[in-house]
């Protein structure tokens, strides 16, 4: 692991600071997060999400520095476990009605409370979750229920880099820089 | 149901006031206003639109609150049923060459007249319902000649989130935030 | 067929205005023209293209008021004659490596010459139909080089409104305004 | 092939003027590079990848100019070997862990060097080839960190005329225009 000590120098203020050394799981809502909220049927009725690369990388730099990542939906589309799969995500919930029971019953699972879990969510039935997280965030073009709500409101939409954009703050938070790794690893 | 006192003095002017009460049916045309205009077509002729899931949860809200909504389309791909069927839609009219004589048809089912349905539509063959609804709605990017006739202009642009637009005002005119009770519900 | 008088009148300068009556056959390149260039590609090599039902609805009207029409693509993809079959074009030639021979084949089937053929093409292989036609017209993104010799470049940007606005164009440099059809058919 | 000395003149600054002659080899990320990122899954975990007709033509030039081209990804999609295959490009590795050890690979197998290579890439794994690459290049919306390290930062977005906009300033800086020969094979 790389740490940086001159990164939060440069950051005059980072969301993240005083939260992120409690924080072990990230659970996220799909549609309007992690993807543009754009749903693609066919005329078979088959279902196409379109994700990103960047925040698949991401949620790696995530997993990788111990932090546990679930997928919390209530679309019940298989493209959203195919993704989970793909990244090695334990914890997918699709066709979830109420959000707040998912999350708890992850918390009982992995043994944490409400202050060791962030959530990002973009749309009204995701405020159910608020009891029950630390922090709730949101893409910049959440549902203005959400923005009212959202801890922290990022910067880009979702889908377009929200998720990722988050990865980074939160990592720099913990002075973990890991693209330094990947240009030590290249000389 | 959960109403709020505050929201309509918060509102400039709402431009359903004085005519959501009466509103029982809500007539929307897909291409260009549930989607962007999108036609993906592969080698197979299999044909894919784009849908919001934004969009979704206005249509959920709707029928929630006791709205029929009718999808009328010129389009016959089978995307459309999909949607439809996934979102509880009882009307689904594909293939249509006349969106009036469509409307019409439904009225006569449900037993409403012309006074008492919104129609959503953004190109100029839906420009022939005019005589048999209420108001004539229009993304921001619709055609001219129908934004020239539209009794309301989205600022959103056609499944870019148009349509939950006009879902969050209509309900708005009826003294219901949804928000509300999605907060409640998870205290 | 409505006529609209005060049409031309509104229009400070109609680049079509002393050309449209002469033009027989309207020839279009696909990608990057009905498309905005994007080429799905999935695990098993189908391709698939975006195309827009504005877009479609010009092809409709100019057919209707005659115009022959012709799809003239450098790709082999099925999609391309998928979209053409479901909009009943009747010269839809994929693979063509030489633009210009495709073009003189088709003026002479149909006993036209150059002077009443426009095409309309966004990248460098179409320059080579530019002895063969009366216009070349791009979309606003077009290649710099295909811009350098358009006679006529849009407002909008390929698949995203530019050939229905060069079709409300041409067809009002005609004196015709579909939309009054579709709106006293309504009455 | 058609030269055109009036080409330099009009360039301020052209960052391949003292670096492409020497060039043989120009390797290629695939995600954020000649896709804007995004990865379509369908419900039964199909991957599409969207690519882009321009830059296709863009890879077309390269190779009738001489110069070998590479695909290097992370991603084990097929979509990527399906458009590499329909390019005729010889080097498609997909799955790639680590870059450096892939391009070393090709570079060995074309008996060059480091300073006959470029790099086109968006993301921090990409930043492990820096010591094997003369250049790299990135697209607008890279990853921060690849924007620090990129010797040429795109006016365009990766997927969005990105690959383009490299292949004609190259191509420039070889006294190389494309466009008069399409143009003179039309007369």
């Amino acid at each position: 692991m790389v740490k940086d000590s001159n990164i939060k120098d440069t950051q005059t203020s980072n969301p993240f600071e005083s939260v992120s050394s409690e924080i072990k799981l990230i659970a996220i809502d799909v549609d309007g997060v992690l993807t543009d909220g754009s749903i693609y049927l066919d005329d078979h009725g088959n279902q196409t999400k379109k994700f990103n690369s960047r925040d698949g990388m991401g949620i790696r730099l995530l997993q990788k520095y111990g932090f546990e990542i679930a997928l919390i939906s209530g679309s019940k589309s298989n493209s959203i476990k195919a993704r989970g799969i793909s990244l090695n995500i334990n914890f997918i919930m699709t066709g979830v009605e109420n959000k707040h029971v998912a999350i708890n019953k992850i918390q009982k699972i992995l043994n944490i409370n409400p202050s060791q879990t962030i959530f990002l969510g973009d749309d009204i039935n995701d405020l159910t979750v608020l009891p029950a997280v630390r922090m709730f965030l949101s893409p910049k073009n959440a549902h203005p229920a959400c923005l009212g709500k959202a801890n922290w409101i990022g910067k880009c939409e979702g889908g377009e880099g929200f998720f990722r954009e988050f990865t980074d703050l939160f990592l720099f938070s913990l002075n973990i820089n890991p693209y330094l790794e990947f240009e030590s690893s290249s000389t």
